[in-house]
C-alpha cells in the first residue's frame, strides 16, 4: 500500500567536517567522547526528541573528515528552520573542531550507510627532517627521503579488485569478505608534502592506513617493489608493511547513486573540495 | 686589509616555520611569548652565550610562517656538530610549533633582514558557511559568497611600483616612505578556498592583511572595483577596506640574491615549497 499522507519525519543528509584530533573517532565511545556525540547532543538541543544520527561509517582515534555523511529523521511537526539553516543552527552548538558543511533533505528512503557506493580517502605524509608546524596533526612526519617512483608503481598495484586481507586490521565482524575494488590510489607530490587518494566501493578496517604504510615502505626501500603483488596475494597482515598513523587520514568524501529527483530545498547536493588541504 | 685567518664565529641561516597561534609574533615580548624568544632558548640550551637571532622581519600575533630567515653567530670553538645537525638539534629543545626547517652555513658578510631583497606571503580565505575545521586558526573564514574575477582584477592593480600607505597600519618609524614594488599579487581557488599570493620588494606594517582585507571586500561587492585605483592614489588608510585577520597570513619565504660561491656544508639551500598548504 502507498501512502500519498505527508510523513511524519523529515530525513536529512548532514555533510561534515572534523578535526579529529580530539576525539576517540566517530562512534560514541565508552571512554572518551565521539564526533558522533558532540552532533548528537547539539541536535538534542535544537530536537530533544532526536536520539540518533546514522553515518556512511566510522573513522578511528585522530581520524579526520572533510565529507563524513550521516543522516537523520527530525519530526515533521516539530522542524523549526528553512531547511538551508539547519547546518548553521547545528554549528551554533558544536565545538570549532566539527562542522556541518551542509544540511540537505533527501528521500524517506535514503540511508547513508546502505545507500553508499563508494569512498574517497586522503592520506598525507610530510617527508622532511623537520614536521610543518601548519600540518601538526594532520600529516604523517615522514623524516626518511621516500622515492615517489616507486611509491607510484607500487599504488598502480592496488587499483583493481582484489583480496584486501593483507592491509586490513583484524575484526572479526568485517571478516565476511575482504574483497574490495580500488577505482584510485595515486600521489601527488607538491614539495615536501605528499598525498595520496585511495578511492574505492568499500574498505576494509585500518585498510587505507595498511595500504599508505606499506606504498611509504616501499618508498623508502625497506620493501621491494617486487613483492608487492606478493603481498596482495598472500592475504596475511604480517606480510604488509606498517600500519599508517591516523593523524595523516582524511575522509574525504562519501559517494552515492546520483539521483535525478526533484530538488526539495531548491539546495545543490554539496560537492566537497577537490584540492582543499588537511 | 683583508684576513685570511679563520673567523671566530660560525654565522648560519636559519630558515624557521611556526604556527603562530600561540605567540604575541615573532619578537620578543614584555607581555606575552614570542617565537623568537622560544629559538634563544633552544639556542642557549646548546650554546650559553649566544643571546640572539636576528630575523629578516617581525610577523604579528596569530601570523605564521614557513619561510622566516634568521641568522646567528655561534663561536667556532663551541659549535659541537655537523653543520646539518643543528637544525636537528635546535628542534629537540623547541615546541611543536616551531621548527627549524634548515640551518646552513653563511658568509660573516651575511645579514637576514638587511640582505633580504623581497618576500613572498600567503593568504588564506575559507569562502564558505561553514569554516574547514581542519584550517581553523590557518584561513580566514569568510561566510559571504565572493567573486573570484573581481578579486583577481583588483590584485592586478596592486602590481607594480606603488606608494601603499592606503593599505598599511600606522607604525611612525617605518613612515620614511611608503613606496614599495609588488612583483605578484594574485590568487587562486580551490574549492571553497582562496589562496592570495603576494610577493615584493618590501611590506609596510600590516599591508598585506590591508591589501587582502580590500580585495575580499571588492570580492564581496562592498568596495567596486572601479574605486580600487582611486584608492591606490589616495594614500589614505581610511579610504581602504578592513584589515584581514591576522590567523590567515603566512610568511612564505624570503628571497636573498643568489651567490655563486662553494658550498660551505655540502647542503643545499633549502627552497621553500611552492604548494604546501598552511
Amino acid at each position: 500500500m502507498v501512502h500519498y499522507f505527508p510523513v511524519e519525519n523529515l530525513k536529512f543528509k548532514l555533510t561534515i567536517a572534523y578535526d579529529g584530533t580530539a576525539y576517540q573517532g566517530w562512534q560514541v565511545q565508552k571512554i572518551g567522547t565521539g564526533v558522533q556525540e558532540k552532533i548528537e547532543q547539539a541536535l538534542a538541543k535544537l530536537y530533544p526528541s532526536v536520539k540518533r544520527i546514522h553515518s556512511s561509517s566510522r573513522t578511528d582515534t585522530g581520524v579526520h573528515a572533510l565529507g563524513m555523511v550521516a543522516h537523520v529523521e527530525i519530526p515533521r511537526a516539530e522542524f523549526k528552520f528553512a531547511d538551508a539553516r539547519l547546518a548553521l543552527a547545528l554549528n551554533a552548538f558544536l565545538p570549532d573542531d566539527i562542522r556541518v558543511l551542509a544540511a540537505v533533505r533527501v528521500p524517506a528512503a535514503f540511508h547513508a550507510r546502505f545507500d553508499a557506493i563508494g569512498k574517497q580517502y586522503r592520506y598525507y605524509v610530510w617527508n622532511h627532517h623537520a614536521m610543518n608546524p601548519l600540518l601538526y596533526q594532520r600529516a604523517w612526519h615522514f623524516p626518511v627521503r621516500l622515492d615517489p617512483k616507486l611509491m607510484r608503481a607500487a599504488a598502480r598495484l592496488m587499483v583493481g579488485r582484489h583480496d584486501f586481507k593483507s592491509f586490513a586490521g583484524t575484526r572479526e565482524y568485517e571478516m565476511k569478505s575482504n574483497v574490495r575494488t580500488l577505482t584510485r590510489c595515486d600521489l601527488r607530490k607538491h614539495g615536501h608534502l605528499y598525498t595520496f587518494t585511495i578511492e574505492g566501493d568499500g574498505f576494509l578496517y585500518k585498510m587505507c592506513r595498511g595500504i599508505v604504510g606499506t606504498l611509504v615502505q616501499v618508498g623508502q626501500g625497506k620493501i621491494p617493489l617486487s613483492e608487492v603483488a606478493t603481498i596482495l596475494t598472500s592475504r596475511d597482515r604480517r606480510v604488509a608493511g606498517m600500519t599508517a598513523p591516523a593523524c595523516g587520514l582524511v575522509l574525504q568524501e562519501v559517494y552515492y547513486p546520483s539521483r535525478k529527483r526533484p530538488s526539495l530545498t531548491g539546495e545543490k547536493t554539496p560537492v566537497p573540495d577537490e584540492d582543499s588541504p588537511a
